[in-house]
C-alpha cells in the first residue's frame, strides 16, 4: 500500500492512563481509520511511553491544519512529543559515498526496482569512482575533494546541495562529518559501520576483527551523532566466517550484511518506524 | 512481572472503524490500565483485525463478573470474538513423552528456574524411560502401554489424569494421538516435530534430510490438530550442517533447536500472545 | 589469489588405505606445492573417499600431459574418479533469466567488482525485460519466445549460442528446461529455487508458503536434473517472517536471500569447491 | 564412532613443501588408516602451516612409542610443533561454577546422554547454591569460600582437587583466576563470557548491552589467558533481540546462547579439533 493515503502519527510521553484511548477516540471521531497501531513502554509504573499509529486519512472529515491543531491540545494535556507522517509526498534522501560501490548499488537497485518508495535528488562522493554508476541511474553526483583544511567549507558546499533533502545515507562515506554538520541533520544521517558495534569502531573493523580472531563479522546502522560510531543503533546483523578468513575475505563476505543492514535501517526509517529516545532506537518493524 | 496484577485481553474479529477506540476507552473507564498493546489487520480494506492489550487490573472499579458481561455488549456489537486471561493463577501444563529426554529435561529447567511460570502436576508417557527424571522433579509420571488395540482405551485412561490441565505439550511423544483425544483440546496442545515443516513431515525426518542432502534441518512447534503435522505453526527455527553430518549427528545437533523452538512456543502459550486463525497462528511476542 | 599458477585436484574412490600418501606423495614429487587439501569419508570402513587439493604449479617438473597421464596410472590403480582444473583460463558462464532482475542484477555486479572471477559471455531470457540490463554491462543478451510447442526447437536455438559455455545460472529463469537439454549439461547448471526445498517445490512457493504460515522462508541453490527441484543441494538459507507478512512482502524479502544463496553456489562451482555424489553434493568450502 | 581406535594428529609449522607427503607417507607405512584429514596454511608462500589427522590406529605395526620415537625424526626435520592424543582414555574435565546453573545443567545433561565423551570427576564453586544439582548427578561438589584475601591459598587448595584433570570450563565462574593458576592451563581453561567479544568485556555485558542499545546480544567461548576476556576465542554466536527487552531480558534469552555456545566449544576440545596460534584458534569442525 503504497501511496498516499496512509499517514503515521508517531508519539513519546511519560506513561499514564488512558494515552491509548484518548488518541485513538480523537482519530475515531475525526474519521481516521486505524491500520496499524504499535505500542511500548519501558516500564508500566513509571516510564516512557512510545506509539505509532498507521492510519487511513481518505475520510478524515477535518484539514490537516485543524488536525495538527486539536491534537495539539490533547498532546500539550498528557505532554506528548509528537510527529504527523501524512506521506502525500515521497521523502527525498541524499546518499554520500566515497569508493566503494556495493551498498550504493544496492540502494539503487532496491529504488529502482520500487522496494524503496523514495526520491534520490543528489549523490555526494569525495572522489570520482562511482560518478558513472551515479549516471547509469540518472543521478545527479556531485564531487568535493576534501581534506582537513578545506572541510569545514566543502561542507558548506555541500549543504547548498541538500537545501530540500529529508534525509542522508552514508553508503560507507569514509569521512567524518564534522559536529556543526551533523547537528543540522538530527535523527536524519543513517550511517552505516562495518563492525557489530561497539566491537571495532573506528577505523579498518576487518583487519581488527582478523586481527581478534572473531568467529562472526557484523555491521550496524545507526543515526550518526557527533560522538562517532557512538549514535542509535537502528539494526544489526553478523556472518559467521573461519579461520580461513583473511581480512580480504571478511571485506567481501562482509559487504552482504552491511547492504542488508542499511537496506533496513532506510526501509524503516522511509516508513517512519523508528522513534530516537536517549541514544537508542524503538524500530516498530 | 510475573504477578497476578496482569490480565490479557485477545480480540479477533472482521475489521471495521472504530475498534481500538472502543475497546480501549471501555479498558480507560473501568480503571484497567494498559501496558502492552499489540494489533494487527490482515487487509485494512476487508480483513480481519486481531488484537492483544495487557493490562494491569489492580484498579479496576469493577468486578471481574461485570467487566465480563459489559464488555460482552461491547464485542457482540463489534462482533469480536474474545479471551480474557486473568493470569491469577498459573496454567496447567502436561507434558507426554516417549523415550528421549532432551526436551523434557529442557522444559523442567526451565521451569525450575522460574523462566516458564506453569505448574506441571503430571508427565505422561509411554514408556519408563524417564520417570527417574520426573522423580528428580518431583513430578508425577503415569506410563501407559500403547498399541494400536487398545490405544483408544489408554486414552481415556490418560484423559482421567488431564482432568485440570490447561494445556498439554507433546515432548517427542512418538504417539498419534486420536482425533477424539485432540478435539478435547483445540488449540491447546503443542506438538514439536524434528524438520521445518512442511518438509519431512511424519517418521524419521533427520534420515529423511539425510537422505536429501539439506544443507539446514529444522525444528516446528505448532499445535495438533487432526491432521498430522498440518496444525498451526507457533514458531521455527534451522542449524546449519554439511556433507559430514550423518543422521546420527543430525539427530544429536537438531536436539538444540528442538528444545529452543519448543520452550518458545510454551512460552508464548503461557503468556497468552498467540491466536489461532484459519490453521495459522499471529504471535505478537 | 586469483592467479592461473593454482591448480585444483578433485577425487571420489571407494575409500581405502593409502590414498592420502599417494596422492600427496606424487604431488610433491613432480613440484606440485600443496596449498589447501580437504578430504572426507562417508564411512572409514567401508564409504567413499572424497578430496579436494589446490596446489601451486608454478614449479611443476612436468607438462600437464605427463601429469595427467602418470595420475591416470596410479587413479586406475586405486579406481579414482578425478577432475584436474588447471585455471589458467576463466570458466565461461551463461545466464538464464525470465522477468525478474534481482538475481541478475546481484550476479552482475558480484562479477563487475571482481568477486566472481568468471566471464559472462551470453544472457539468454524468454522475455526482453532485462536487456538493458545486459546492455548496461555489455553483455549479449538473446531474447527466445518459448512456448510449449516451440520449446523443444527453441532449446536447440539456445544450444548454439552456448558451444564455448562451461556452465549454466538459472537466474530465475521460470521455464522448465527439457530432459535433453538437462543432459547436456550434468552437474553443470545451478538453480535457484526461491524456497527451502524439498518444502515447497515447484510453482509459487511463496504463496504456498504464506498459506502454510511459515516462520521462516527460504532458499535453495542446486544443480538442475530432470527431476524438478530435486537435484543435489548446494546451499540453502532462510529468513525470518511473521504473520505480518503477505505474499507480496515474502518474495520481497526472499529476493535478499535467494541471491545471497546463488551467489555463494557460483562461487563454489567456480572454485571447484563442490563433488556431487548420490544425488548430493560434498562441498570444500 | 567414540571408540579407543581413534587418534588424532595436530601439527602446527611453517609452510614449506611435502609436508602433507610425508606426513602422509609416515602414517600409512606404519600401518594408520587416515580417516580425516584437515589442513589449513595462512599464506602458501610464507605462512603457517596446520594439520589435523584422525586416524585408526587398530592396525598400526609399531607400538606407541617407536611411533612416537620415529615421529619425533620427521618432525624434527621439518620443524613441526605436534601432538598426538590416542583417545584410549577419557579426558578429565573439571567445572568451575558460582551460582547460575544453567550453563552447568547443560553440560551435565550433554554429558549423561553421551553427547559429551569425557569425565567429570570434580565441580569447584565459590557458592553452595549448585551443590545439590552436582550431587543428582552424582559429581563431587567442593565449596571453597573466595575473597580478595585469600584467592591465592584458595586456588593452592583448588589446585589439589584438580591434579589428575585434563582440562577445566568455567560454566559462569564469576571469579577472576590468577595469572598463577591461568599459566597451569595454558590452552586448557575453556571460558564463556555472556557477550560477544570484544563487545562488552568485563562485568555486566547484558547491563551494558542494554545501555548501548545493541539489536542482537552475544556470547563468546574462549580459552582463558591472563589478559581478561582476551584469549582466544573458539566460538560465538548472536541472538536477536528489540528495544522490548529488558536487561532481565536479555540475561534469561542470552543463557540460550550461552549454553549452545559453551559445549560447542568443550566437544571440540573434547575431540581436539582446536589448535592456538597467535592468541587466535584454528578450527577443524
Amino acid at each position: 500500500m503504497k501511496n498516499n493515503k496512509i499517514a503515521k502519527l508517531l508519539i513519546c510521553c511519560r506513561d499514564r492512563k488512558g494515552i491509548v484511548a484518548k488518541v485513538s477516540n480523537f482519530l475515531f471521531k475525526n474519521g481516521a481509520n486505524i491500520i496499524q497501531s504499535d505500542q511500548y513502554t519501558t516500564d508500566y509504573q513509571n516510564g516512557h511511553f512510545f506509539m505509532r499509529i498507521e492510519f487511513d486519512q481518505t475520510n478524515l472529515s477535518i484539514s490537516k491544519q485543524i488536525f495538527e491543531k486539536k491534537f495539539s491540545l490533547i498532546a500539550e494535556n498528557l505532554e506528548i512529543k509528537w510527529s504527523l507522517y501524512e506521506g502525500k509526498k515521497k521523502k527525498r534522501m541524499a546518499i554520500f559515498v566515497s569508493k566503494e560501490g556495493h551498498c550504493l548499488f544496492d540502494l539503487l537497485w532496491r529504488w529502482k526496482s520500487g522496494e524503496l518508495d523514495v526520491d534520490i535528488p543528489v549523490i555526494i562522493s569525495n572522489h570520482n569512482d562511482l560518478k558513472l554508476l551515479a549516471e547509469d541511474f540518472n543521478i545527479t553526483y556531485h564531487h568535493f575533494n576534501i581534506s582537513k583544511e578545506n572541510k569545514e567549507d566543502q561542507e558548506k558546499e555541500i549543504l547548498k546541495h541538500l537545501y530540500n533533502i529529508d534525509f542522508i545515507v552514508l553508503a560507507r562515506y569514509m569521512q567524518i562529518l564534522s559536529a556543526k554538520f551533523i547537528n543540522h541533520y538530527p535523527s536524519k544521517i543513517i550511517n552505516i559501520h562495518h563492525s557489530f558495534l561497539p566491537a571495532f569502531a573506528g577505523a579498518k573493523p576487518y583487519e581488527k576483527a582478523y586481527q581478534r580472531g572473531v568467529k562472526l563479522i557484523g555491521a550496524t546502522a545507526h543515526y550518526a551523532t557527533t560522538n562517532l560510531d557512538e549514535g542509535p543503533i537502528i539494526e544489526q546483523d553478523v556472518l559467521r566466517v573461519t579461520h580461513k578468513d583473511n581480512p580480504s575475505d571478511l571485506k567481501h563476505k562482509g559487504q552482504d550484511i552491511e547492504k542488508a543492514v542499511l537496506a533496513k535501517a532506510v526501509k524503516w526509517h522511509l516508513e517512519d518506524r523508528i522513534i530516537v529516545h536517549n541514544n537508542k532506537t524503538i524500530v516498530f518493524s
